[in-house]
Order: structure tokens, then C-alpha cells, then sequence
């Protein structure tokens, strides 16, 4: 455990300006208070927390995707929030944006600086800057939908993602699917190579072919829509499993493009269930992740590491939600992504 | 939401003879009571919690591997009496024996006549005639080291046995060991099954030979030691993995009787960290499982399934523990199983 103390006596300065640099106070000059945060994030200098303080922590988001009502991370947030504030806790967000990145490029420096004692992130990428310095970062940190290995610091939550998939495989069995094909974003997310390895095992465990040549995966949804949803097509596919709402709702309306009726020629099933699946023609039959409770567990784990109870990964069941997107499917198959004839 | 009220009606009995059968007032035959407690468990009833009611929780335990301080389970309890008895919870403790369990055929039943909120599983195996009521069940129930698909009631609690298996691979590779074999307690118990799948991938993941012949698994002991090792020596293993510390523990024993050096002919690294551990000969590199933390979290899970926070997986970070039955590789590795030469 690094001290105060090493750390002065490392940088050669007393034990009070560096508690002062730590703190924030003015009267260390600018230079000093950066070479002496500096030194400590090197060092592994993390805060203690004192006795009943209630600690202060950050939500970290790449995209916007929080701050309406209806956009992902909005619920997360409100869960959070609700176990944290009555705890004493104060929550800040923060968007990781090209302007912050740049004023600060270190993770643990940027949490020294503000005095948090842990990070809530919501959407890093596996290219994210930050990520990497996660592995060794000791600052307590949760990641949703993010695994780091080997560091007792993190820790990650989500959906329990091969529940989810057999779940919405084991719906489209029951109307009497056999070929069911597989969109999705980009591998480089760690929550799109769960689900997709998720999707193949929940495909096996109901003995069902499972083809990887039954997936397109891309980051572009023009790319899913055009190269991948024809081949799947053609391949005899009766219903496509989505990564995302955002993507089964694309797939839908350029379903509508071509007059292919979902879910009379094929049945589309999404992930998330955003508010907008109860509203789309025909409604989505989706996987009900719990963002409120997420976010209270979100809490749990941050709260957990900070109190050096090494949680690794939290995962809550997800729950199917049957709309009108998903029914029997057609009886005969021509194989072809022919529009109906009208 | 089954209420006294459906009981009642569907029984053609009053509303006060269901409550009083259910809160086991003395005066309704005990023949009565049987009856109204089976129809509330087949109509899927559970009591509701009265607010500012302290929930009772009961911990399960197959094996007695719990009453010493030594023993797996002990920790595990402590951790979450430690959680559950402050919040005025209480906390009974059952041994599933075989009186017990002719005289409790049914787990829901058991829950509601003894009216517990919630149960904790220490080591149901995966033949256990409860774990199967338990895919259908409604009471919260947390298991340790098991994993029950599609039932919100249940949350799986455990180590993270990838990160595990990733750290000792890590470790007996830098030492230089390039052929690593696993010995293992039978595939039967579900942690023994995510245990094996784990030791393949992070060899993988280390780029090591990963052919499943380098596994022996097995519910005896003898034939782990009389069959598997001798084939796994053979096939010039160096090092070895061991599901658990009592079975790596058995294997140093064997290494003694036949003149085999550990770690300067074969390395031996256990799971768990028991006690023990550090006193045998030599003291055992494993894997730690912080067993009190787990206990806590175990009581954060179960009381937040009876909060319906639908948790399905809780995981903590292992630690490796490194002590004196690991070693480099010998120099020259002749592939047999021969005594050293004295």
C-alpha cells in the first residue's frame, strides 16, 4: 500500500505539500500538484477512503446514448443513482469525448485529480485508450458489458447472455424455425463476441444447425442489410436474431423496402428491448435487459471493490418479451429474398 | 401473484384456515396443513415478506464439509451470517442427509412450512433431487458453484474459474513447463465441468498444447492417480492442475510413495486454498478463493432475489497463491513415471 509518505519522500518534497497537491489546495503551484499526481498514479497511489466519508463517483459514457429517457444508458444511470445519492455517495457523469480524452490521457491520474473512488463505465470499445489502462489501473472500476481480466479493481455486468439467446432460440424453435441466422455489430466490442459465441452455443444446446456461415457480423448496418441479410437469405434462413434493437428495427424497415412481411416471410427477434420495440410495425419481439436494476447492481460492485470485496462479474436473467415480430414461419421456404407478390 | 385468497377458493376452505396452515397455528389438523401447504406449492405460492419484516434465510449443506474452521464451507457461512445477522436476519443451517431428505420431498414445501425467504446451496451435485425442483422453483435460492438456466428465482455465486485457470497456466509457463495436464474430480459437478473447459481454454489462450487427452477426470481418486497420472506422465507432462487442493494434495502423497520430487520432477498447483495448504509437504501453490467474501456476497444475491433483483451470476476474482510445489521443469524430461534414483 502506497503512502503519502513514500511518496514525498520519493519526490523529495515534504509529506504537507504533497497531501496538499492530493487535495487540491492552492497553495502548491500548478507544476507541482501535476508532478506530484504524476507520481502517485505511477506509484499506485490510490486514496482512502476515511471513516464514513461517502465516497464520490463517476459515470463515464463514449456516446450520448444516456441522456434522454428512451436512450440506453438513461435507466442504468437512474438505477445507480437511486442506491448511491440516499447512501450519502455523490454521482457525477462524464462523456469521454475528443476534448476530455485529450486534457486527460490518464485514467487513474484524472480519479486522483477529482477525488473519485470508482468509475462506472457504460460503452468503452475494445480500441478504447482507457480499457488498457484498466488491466492495471487500481482505481475500482465497472465496466458494462466489459471483462478485465486479471485485475481485482474491475469488475463486469451485464445480461446473462447465453440465458438470453436460449431463450429467444428456444421461442423461435417452439413456432417451428430450424434455420435461424444471426446480424450483429462489430466483434470488436466484447458484448458482441459474448452474444455471438452466446447465439452458436444456444443454437447446439436446441440442436439446431449452427453454421458459423449463419452470422454476418459487421460495424456498418448498410453492410448487414446488403451483403449479409441477402446470403443469409439464401442460405433458407426463416428468422434473424439481432445483436441490438437498433439493428433488428433496421432490419425491419428495410424488410418493409423490399415486401418481405415480418413476421408472415420472416420473424426478427432484438436485444435490449429500448423503449422503442413496443412502437415499431409490428412491435419487436426482444430480450428485456433490466437497465434499472442493472444500474442498482452497478452500484452493489462499484460499491463492493471499493470496499476491496474482489467482485469479478455480475450478471442479472434477462427475460424474453413476445411481441408481434416473431410467428410460424412460411410454409413453403423458396430460399429467395423475392418480394411478396401483390 | 398466488395469494391465501386462490388458495382458499381453489381448497373451498376460508381465507383464516389457509393463513393459519401456512403460519402453522395449532389449531388446524396437521393433515389439513399438509394439504394446504402442497396445494400453495403447486399453485406456485410464496409468501410475501411483511415490510420491516427480517427475512429467514436457511444454507443447505450436502456434505458436513462445513463445521470445522478448516472446512471448505465454514468461511462461507461465517461471511454471510456476518451480513445476514446484523440486518436482523435469520440464519438456520440444514445438512441435506438422507433422513432429511425422505422426510422433505419438496423444497418449495420445506421453504413455506418453515417459512424461509430464501436458501442458500453450499454443494448440491448434479444428480441432486432438489437441483431439478430448483429450475422451477419461485423461492430465491443462491448456489454456489451451480448454475440454473431460465429461473429468476436462482443466482449462481462463485470464483471466476477462467481467470483462475488463466493465472496458474500463466505462472506454470513462465516457470517453463510447455506440457501441463489436468486432474480432475468427476465431470458430474457442474464447477468440475466449468473448471475442465477452463483449464482448455487458457492454454489455449497461452498458445500451450491443449489436447483433451491431458485431462484425466475421475470421482475416485485411485483412478486418478493409478490411471490418469501414469498416462499423463507418460504423454510427458511436467506439471499438473488439479480441480482441488484435497485431490493435488493426494497426488504430492503419491508423488512421496513412488519417489517423484515435487516440484524438482513434477510441479503441482491445487484450487481452493484450504487451510491446509500451507502445511503440507511441500506447501502447495493454488488458487485462493476469498471464502468470507463470497459468504457476503452469497447474502447480497439471496436478499436481492427476494427483492426480485433478478441476479443470475455473481463471480469473485481468484487469487494465485504461489508456494513451494512449483517449480522449472527438469532439464531433461524422459517422459516415465520412474522413481528418482537414491
Amino acid at each position: 500500500m502506497v503512502t503519502i509518505d513514500d511518496i514525498a519522500k520519493k519526490m523529495k518534497v515534504s509529506k504537507g505539500t504533497v497531501s496538499k497537491a492530493l487535495n487540491g489546495a492552492f497553495d502548491v503551484s500548478e507544476t507541482m500538484r501535476k508532478s506530484i499526481l504524476e507520481t502517485a498514479v505511477e506509484m499506485g497511489y490510490t486514496k482512502p477512503l476515511r471513516k464514513k466519508e461517502a465516497p464520490r463517483f463517476c459515470v463515464f459514457a463514449v456516446t450520448m446514448a444516456y441522456r434522454n429517457p428512451e436512450d440506453f444508458g438513461s435507466d442504468i444511470i437512474t438505477g445507480f443513482r437511486k442506491m448511491a445519492e440516499p447512501a450519502g455517495c455523490t454521482v457525477a457523469i462524464q462523456q469521454l469525448d475528443a476534448a476530455f480524452r485529450e486534457a486527460n490521457p490518464s485514467f487513474d491520474g484524472y480519479m486522483l485529480e477529482h477525488n473519485y473512488a470508482g468509475a462506472l463505465f457504460l460503452d468503452l470499445d475494445l480500441q478504447d485508450p482507457w480499457l488498457k489502462q484498466l488491466h492495471t489501473s487500481r482505481t475500482p472500476a465497472v465496466l458494462l458489458d466489459n471483462y478485465v481480466m486479471q485485475n481485482a479493481a474491475t469488475a463486469y455486468i451485464g445480461t446473462d447472455n447465453d440465458e438470453a439467446m436460449y431463450l429467444a432460440i428456444q421461442h423461435l424453435k417452439k413456432l417451428g424455425h430450424q434455420k435461424i441466422g444471426y446480424l450483429s455489430g462489430t466483434l470488436n466490442a466484447y458484448i458482441n463476441q459474448v452474444r455471438y459465441e452466446a447465439f452458436f452455443r444456444a443454437l447446439q444446446l436446441h440442436g439446431l444447425p449452427c453454421d458459423r456461415e449463419l452470422a454476418g457480423t459487421s460495424n456498418h448496418l448498410l453492410e448487414n442489410l446488403q451483403v449479409h441479410f441477402p446470403r443469409l437469405m439464401q442460405q433458407g434462413v426463416t428468422a434473424f436474431m439481432c445483436s441490438h434493437d437498433l439493428l433488428a428495427h433496421g432490419l425491419m424497415l428495410h424488410c418493409q423496402d423490399l415486401h418481405i412481411r415480418v413476421p408472415e416471410d420472416i420473424s426478427i427477434v432484438g436485444f435490449d428491448d429500448l423503449p422503442i420495440c413496443a412502437y415499431t410495425n409490428p412491435p419487436l419481439t426482444t430480450i428485456r435487459q433490466d437497465r434499472t436494476q442493472m444500474g442498482k447492481s452497478a452500484y452493489y460492485a462499484l460499491s463492493s471493490l471499493a470496499e476491496n470485496i474482489p467482485i469479478s462479474t455480475l450478471l442479472l436473467h434477462p427475460q424474453l418479451v413476445v411481441r408481434n415480430s416473431t410467428g410460424a414461419p412460411p410454409v413453403h421456404t423458396d430460399n429467395s429474398c423475392t418480394p411478396d407478390p401483390q
